[in-house]
């Protein structure tokens, strides 16, 4: 059965020619890039090209990137590495209500050595207000962390107004941003920003798993997390990981090139089944922001359906989706994102998210459209909240 | 130039078979094992099945290894994790003087929030005397971390004796080793051990960089620092690196297996270079214990040379080899390790290790023996010490 895959934000596929690149560090070249002998040449050559490729994807330094091994190791080490290093100037952190669960620990952990978290609330469509940050800044407050997109509901924040206006008010205060969503999916620009730390992730533009960086501007203290050698300069011990390293400048390079195409067919895709299956199937809602939001990202909230059930009717018809994001795919809450944003309990579980890689084709969206609506009216027979809906309508 | 390569501490290359089982998750099974879908199917089938063979390496169940991405990040888990999870029992932690930069800068770190530390001493052979740990233990002790065998002199230290004598002395007290270098290369078995929790990593028996765990025995309390989603039971979030993880079970499994004939064919090949190189150079000393050492590890300190020059030399004759631990090579630190069994800095800058792979022959080993006395020889020639001695020598 040919399978449409459809699940970008859990994972996504190697970009051609990245296996090949990552090869030789696995099969031959195994040296440790920290070596004095010739055999860690190789390796020690690799990782900085592979620096080059990623800081220049965001417009950084190659000085300013920390390789980490995830997204979330990239966040814990922002969130408690940059509020560890400026405990002296006081104690209190702002972040949005629709973090990534690494961030949002990461603050309920600093909360018992005495650090204090403000939350600040979204809309309805998961935006950020500027002026919702700005108003609950404090003179004690050291760290402002606030995502560049939402992996959830695919909205795009703006981080741009936020950092600027919370330093108007507020020089010292650092921002950081969780862009692992969105870098190299959209062009970003750590100047333009203008953050002081911003986490991204390999796997989310086609580089391996196991590949992340913390971006830190230079000049910037920080609290290593993981303490050993020398390594990314005394803030991440432990081997490099020198294949998947690699593998990440190689995507980060073709994602660099391949950026302004990918961004217009994507879109096109995407609004193509953001307009297309509210029209195959009633009682379905787009959530987040139509406008502004990751080209890769379509979801929806269906009402009087559960999403674990359409995730599986779905993958039975050869379509892969996810309901929530991966790291907590297999539990059963409900997100916290979706209820951040003032959906209610019952239609939060209907939450469904097609998020399309590089290869997705308009053939391929124009098969969800077709098989999506038997999958929901099958269900819909099931549920009773759909029989008293029916009732109330009089059909 | 034939290359011999014989710094196994720094990096070992990959075991055949192994990378073959890694590239269907970087090519095709790419897949998020945390999803619903089929498509990440194959990648949680393949993480349980790692997750069997790297658990029966050490005899643990497979519930109690938690996988990181290097044997640093175990040890910071480790070394944190647990004495912030007992910080409410106690504030003093046991570590010994030889314990590797991950180690003994966690602990560190943990003095920065009220624990207290006592660096138990070694003897002449980097050996760790039991006694000396139990006489330090105090009421407020919750942790022992002392190491199963040093990468740097190659010492295996007593843990088994050492566990015995701590918990019959105080049951409540948690012991940690750090086995890295021991791991995979000789058979060790976390219940004959009797420790809590145990550190290791793949590339240390030829699995892949950025693969490594952290043995965790059922039912200890752990502070987690990579805080997320829920993958390793919550215990240690981000996204798996599925194919390093694979690539850790192959190794395993193939270190299991090879294991006893390993083992016969390294002390063999280790035995000729520890015997060879004292004749074939002067002023040469084995450091470590001759008995209790890695079966791939030959250590030494040279008379009137420094360790750097030659490494570089070596590898001019095609030899790898390294000089300290690969996370503090590159820096010109003198070892910790060597200090603290006693050694003079200046003898300790002339330290050299030999660590054998397993495609490491007898012919290697006869080549190195070769090619090392004239090295020697040249260094010498420049050494105002050398001379001196020679003088001293009447020679």
């Amino acid at each position: 059965m040919k399978r449409i895959y459809l699940d970008h934000i859990a994972a996504a596929p190697l970009a051609p020619g990245v296996f090949e690149k990552m090869r030789p560090f696995l099969e031959t070249d195994f040296g440790n890039p920290q070596s004095l002998h010739s055999d860690g040449q190789a390796a020690a050559e690799a990782l900085a090209a592979a620096r080059e490729h990623v800081s220049a994807l965001i417009g950084a330094d190659p000085g300013e990137v920390i390789f980490t091994a995830s997204g979330t190791e990239a966040n814990n080490l922002a969130i408690k590495g940059l509020a560890q290093a400026q405990r002296a100037k006081g104690n209190h952190i702002l972040v949005s209500a629709i973090e990534h669960a690494s961030v949002l620990n990461a603050v309920k952990t600093l909360e018992k050595s005495g650090f204090q978290t403000t939350i600040v609330p979204v809309d309805g469509e998961g935006r950020i207000d500027p002026a919702d940050v700005v108003v609950a800044l404090r003179k004690e407050t050291v760290l402002v962390s606030v995502m560049t997109a939402n992996s959830e509901v695919g909205t795009i924040e703006p981080v741009e107004d936020i950092v600027r206006e919370v330093k108007a008010k507020a020089p010292g205060v650092l921002v950081h941003t969780d862009a692992v969503a969105a870098a190299g999916n959209v062009p970003l620009d750590v100047r333009a920003l203008g953050v002081d730390a911003l986490s991204f992730s390999g796997n989310a533009f086609y580089g391996p798993k196991g590949s992340a960086a913390l971006f830190l501007k230079k000049g910037t203290k920080l609290v290593p997390q993981i303490e050993g050698g020398i390594q990314e300069g005394g803030r991440r011990g432990g081997t490099e990981d020198v294949a998947a390293i690699v593998g990440m400048g190689e995507a980060a390079r073709l994602a660099a090139k391949a950026m302004p195409d990918r961004l217009v067919r994507m879109t096109a895709l995407r609004d193509r089944l953001i307009e297309g299956l509210p029209r195959a199937v009633e009682r379905v809602r787009l959530t987040g922001s139509p406008g502004r939001r990751l080209p890769y990202h379509a979801s929806f909230c269906v009402e009087f359906v559960g999403g674990e059930a359409m995730l599986l009717s779905l993958d039975f018809k050869g379509i892969a989706a996810s309901s929530f994001s991966a790291c907590t795919s297999k539990s059963l809450k409900v997100s916290h994102v979706l209820l951040a944003m003032g959906l209610d309990h019952t239609l939060a579980q209907g939450s469904l998210i097609f998020s399309l890689i590089d290869s997705t084709a308009a053939a391929d969206i124009d098969f969800l459209l077709d098989a999506f609506p038997p999958v929901v009216e099958r269900l819909r027979k099931m549920s009773p909240l759909y029989t008293d809906f029916l009732k109330e309508q009089g059909r």
